[in-house]
C-alpha cells in the first residue's frame, strides 16, 4: 500500500453551448492536483491549499476535494486516515470546473489506497459528492469529462450512464478567462425555471446536429450547430464584453463560441491549431476593449482524463 | 417530356420520442401514391382521390398534395397544367405523416417534368408548402424522412439542413394504428408553450443518448434513451389505452415505445424481426383491452424515401 499518492484532474468546459448540464470536455493545459498522505490518525485533514486559489474551506466536510474522501474512507472502513494537499491550477469561480477537478483528483488518488479496485463509475459517484457541495446541485457536465477525458455525454447519473463522444482530431479549443468572478449559484438563478418549447426545439436541433457532426467528423455541421439559444441569452449579461468576444471569435473563423459552464470563462472551438492563436488574440482583445483583463489557453479536445502522477 | 408520372412516398413516424419536430423515420410498408398527368389546360386540377382516405379538400390551393405543385408550376413558368390523382395508403389523422407523404410524392413526380433538375432540398421546400396547409405549422419531421428515407434529423429549415442518422440494421419498427382519430392541431394545443428546464435537460440527455446509440450501433444505449419525457405525458391522455400499449411493448422486449407524430398511432422499436411480431400482437391486444380496434405494420428502419414508380 502506498504512503503517498498524487493525482491530477483537468479543468473542463461544461454545457458546451448545446448540452446544458449533460455535455462537457476536458482541457489539457490546466487542472488541479491533489496529494494524499496516509496517516495513522483516522479521518481526513486538509494540510495545505496552494496554487491560484487558497481561500477555500478547510473542513473535510466542506471542501469539494474531501467530501468524497470522507465517504470513501467510511465505506471501505479503512484503518488509517488521509492528509490532503491541494494544488489549485484552476481559478475560483471561473467556469472551468475547478471544484469538479479537485473532487476527481482526490478520488482518483484515493483509489490507489484500495489497489485501484474502484470502477470508473464508482469514482464518479464519490467525486459527485464533492461537486454537490460546491454547486448546490448534482450534474456531471464537469466531473465526468475531468475523469474520463475528451468530450463526454452524461446521459444519466442514476444509474450512471456516460458516453464518450468522438471529436475530429484537428479541432481544438480556445479558452479565455476574464478577471471577473461569477458565483455558480447566481449564474443558475438567472435562468428561468420554464422556457419556451419553441426554443427547446431549436436547441434540440442544434444538440442533435452538433453530436451528428462530431460522430461524422463534419466540421461544417458542428459550425452550424454550435450555438446556445437556451441558456447563453440569460447568462451573457453577467459577462462584461461577452457579445463582442463571441463576435471576435466567430469573425476569426471559430466554429462556435459560448460560455464555459456558468462562466465567466468563454470557450471557442476552432478548426485547427493555426486558427487558434488568431481567435485567442481576438477574444482577449475584445475583453480588453471592455476593460477586462484575461488569461487564455489553447487545448486539444481529445485529451486524457484524471490520472495518478506520482505514487510512493 | 413525360405525359404521366407516378411517385410513391412512404408513411413516416415523426418526433421519435426524443426529437420533437426534428426527428423522423420512413416506413417501408405503407405510403401515398400520386400520379400527375400533363394537360394542355394550365393550372393544377385534382381528378381523383382514392384509397383509404377520400374525404380531402379538392381545391388545388387546399390539398397538401397540390399546394406545392401550384408554386412549382408558377416558379418554372411551365406551358402546361397537371391533372392529379391521389392514392391514399395512409389513414387520415393517424400520425403517420399522410399529408407529408402526399406532398412529397407530388413534387417527386413533378420533378420528372423538368428533367429531374430539382435538388433534394428544393423538393423538400415545395413539399413543405403542402405540409404547412395541413398542420398549420412548418416543420420537417415527416416531410424529410418521407423524401430522404431512413431516420433523418431536420436540423434547420432556413436554410435547409438535413442529416441522415444511421440505425443498426437489425432494429425494426412496429407501428400500431388505433381506430381513433386525433386532429393534429388539437394534439398541438395540449402541449404547454413553456416547459420546465429540468424536463428539457432530461429530454436532451435522452436525445443525445439516442443519437449516440444510433451512431455507435449500441442497442442498449438506444433502449435506455428512447423515452419521451417532454411531449408524451401531455398527449398520452388523447389516446385510449396508451399506457397499457406502451407497457405491453416494453414487457415484450421493445427498445422503446411512444406516440407516432401527433398520434394516435403508436410506434415501438424492437431489436429484431423475431421480437417484432410478439410486440405487435401485445400492443394490439392492449388496444383491444381498451376497446380500440387497430391495424399494425412491421417495417425495417433503413428503407428508401420517395421515388418515381412509373413514367410514361
Amino acid at each position: 500500500m502506498p504512503q503517498k499518492v498524487t493525482a491530477f484532474a483537468p479543468a473542463t468546459v461544461g454545457n458546451v453551448a448545446v448540452g446544458f448540464d449533460i455535455l462537457g470536455f476536458a482541457l489539457d493545459t490546466i487542472g488541479d492536483t491533489v496529494t494524499l498522505h496516509r496517516t495513522e490518525q483516522r479521518g481526513v485533514e486538509i494540510s495545505d491549499i496552494r496554487g491560484v486559489v487558497t481561500d477555500l474551506p478547510r473542513g473535510a466536510d466542506e471542501n469539494t476535494a474531501t467530501v468524497g474522501l470522507v465517504q470513501f474512507l467510511a465505506d471501505f472502513g479503512l484503518p488509517f486516515g488521509l492528509r490532503v494537499e491541494i494544488d489549485k491550477g484552476i481559478p475560483l469561480g471561473s467556469g472551468m470546473g475547478g471544484s469538479a477537478a479537485s473532487a476527481v483528483a482526490a478520488i482518483v488518488a484515493a483509489n490507489a489506497f484500495v489497489g485501484g479496485k474502484l470502477l470508473r463509475t464508482e469514482i464518479l459517484s464519490y467525486a459527485l459528492l464533492g461537486e454537490s457541495v460546491a454547486s448546490g446541485d448534482v450534474h456531471g457536465d464537469n466531473v465526468t469529462p475531468s475523469l474520463y477525458g475528451g468530450l463526454t455525454l452524461t446521459r444519466s447519473l442514476e444509474p450512471i450512464d456516460v458516453v464518450q463522444i468522438p471529436v475530429p482530431d484537428e479541432i481544438c479549443c480556445v479558452l479565455v478567462h476574464p478577471e471577473h468572478r461569477i458565483d455558480t449559484r447566481n449564474a443558475r438563478q438567472v435562468i428561468p425555471k420554464d422556457l419556451p418549447l419553441s426554443t427547446f426545439v431549436q436547441q434540440s436541433a442544434n444538440l442533435a446536429g452538433f453530436l451528428s457532426g462530431c460522430f461524422m467528423g463534419d466540421t461544417e455541421l458542428i459550425r452550424n450547430s454550435l450555438q446556445d439559444l437556451l441558456i447563453e441569452p440569460h447568462r451573457a449579461p453577467l459577462i462584461p464584453g461577452f457579445s463582442q468576444v463571441r463576435q471576435a471569435a466567430l469573425s476569426n473563423g471559430a466554429l462556435g463560441c459560448s460560455i464555459s459552464g456558468a462562466g465567466p470563462s468563454v470557450f471557442a472551438w476552432v478548426k485547427n491549431q493555426a486558427d487558434a492563436e488568431a481567435v485567442r488574440d481576438a477574444m482577449r482583445a475584445a475583453f480588453a476593449g471592455a476593460s477586462v483583463e484575461s488569461s487564455a489557453w489553447i487545448s486539444s479536445l481529445n485529451c486524457p482524463g484524471a490520472s495518478i502522477v506520482e505514487e510512493g
